[in-house]
């Protein structure tokens, strides 16, 4: 090989992150030492930075600088009403479309036998111990609409059946969705919640 | 947004790498978080490290961490030979293949009228000085076979002509390729390439 042992382990690394495989880490490499007073050590400073700083919100899960997170610990959002989502890109996903103005609970998975994840390991305790002391009206269980997620989301129901208004999200097609590009799970969904126009 | 700034910054950063948008930038960031001890810091001192070290070699424009790159300065290596390809990711595809045991030389680009690009920017010049003071018998084209490569090779030629053996990678059907799957080019060029059997 003739790049340097530095630049080949770098390599490696970047193979490591989600969505990049060994070639297109190899072009995230090159591209970065093309770019290397540009980009290459302003992300590596913020990258040290954020590392030094982002941990968990004790509260709620969700990914701060903080032992609270600015969401739970903002007067500007609404009291009594807890978004519960399986991790933080699902929480940013909400954010981004700007609509839901309460708090949230981010779970860190679902439950699964398999891989031996029970309540404990997904924040559920911590989510009923805030439904009472939040004064918390209504639980929208904002899960994938998985196996693993509908089972975690009926898991939690049974968990706050009767103390709290329980939602979920509405299925359907989605907005400028063909029909063609649909499965037949989110079909057979759209049909029966049909409405009348 | 919740995520606090420096965490947007690293999001946005990353989604100008080469393969990745923002989603798959929001996800590598949350996977280095989650994996700050292990990965983020260590992925962050790295990129340090090869952002101070990392240069193009004075000689053959390949990416190492001095004046002239290990393949340059090798004993190990022979003279004579010199393989001409676009870019770094190139070379390191030949060397995976480690079939090649000669020179490269790093264009870095191909010519193109469109892009102001000329052989002055390419390196072109050098190499021709190359050919001359390391008594190169053979250059070998590699270069990738769309226009603007097959317009740099014939720029190339021309200029080398008489001086030196030049050939290029032979074109046909990949080895497990199947011809349901080629495009017509490639077709055309292993039938007209076609050797008796
Ligand atoms: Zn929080
Ligand atoms: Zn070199």
């Amino acid at each position: 090989m003739s790049a340097n042992r530095d630049i080949e382990a770098l390599i490696d690394m970047m193979a490591r992150l989600p969505g990049l495989g060994p070639r297109s880490a190899r072009r995230a490499v090159l591209h970065l030492i093309r770019k290397r007073a540009l980009l290459m050590t302003p992300l590596a400073d913020l990258m040290q930075q954020v590392a030094a700083t982002a941990r968990e919100c004790l509260n709620c899960g969700n990914i701060g600088t903080g032992d609270i997170c600015e969401i739970c610990a903002s007067d500007k959002r609404a009291n009594g009403m807890i978004c519960v989502v399986e991790d933080v890109a699902d929480l940013w996903a909400m954010e981004r479309s700007g609509v839901f103005k309460g708090r949230y609970h981010v779970l860190g998975g679902t439950l699964s036998a398999l891989d031996q994840i029970g309540p404990d390991q997904l924040r559920i305790p911590r989510l009923v111990d805030r439904v009472d002391s939040e004064n918390v009206t209504e639980v929208i269980l904002a899960l994938n609409a998985t196996v693993d997620g509908q089972t975690t989301a009926h898991y939690i129901a049974d968990q706050l059946e009767g103390r709290v208004t329980l939602t979920s999200l509405a299925q359907g097609v989605p907005i400028g969705g063909e029909l063609d590009y649909l499965d037949d799970g989110t079909i057979t969904a759209a049909l029966n919640a049909r409405r009348k126009v």
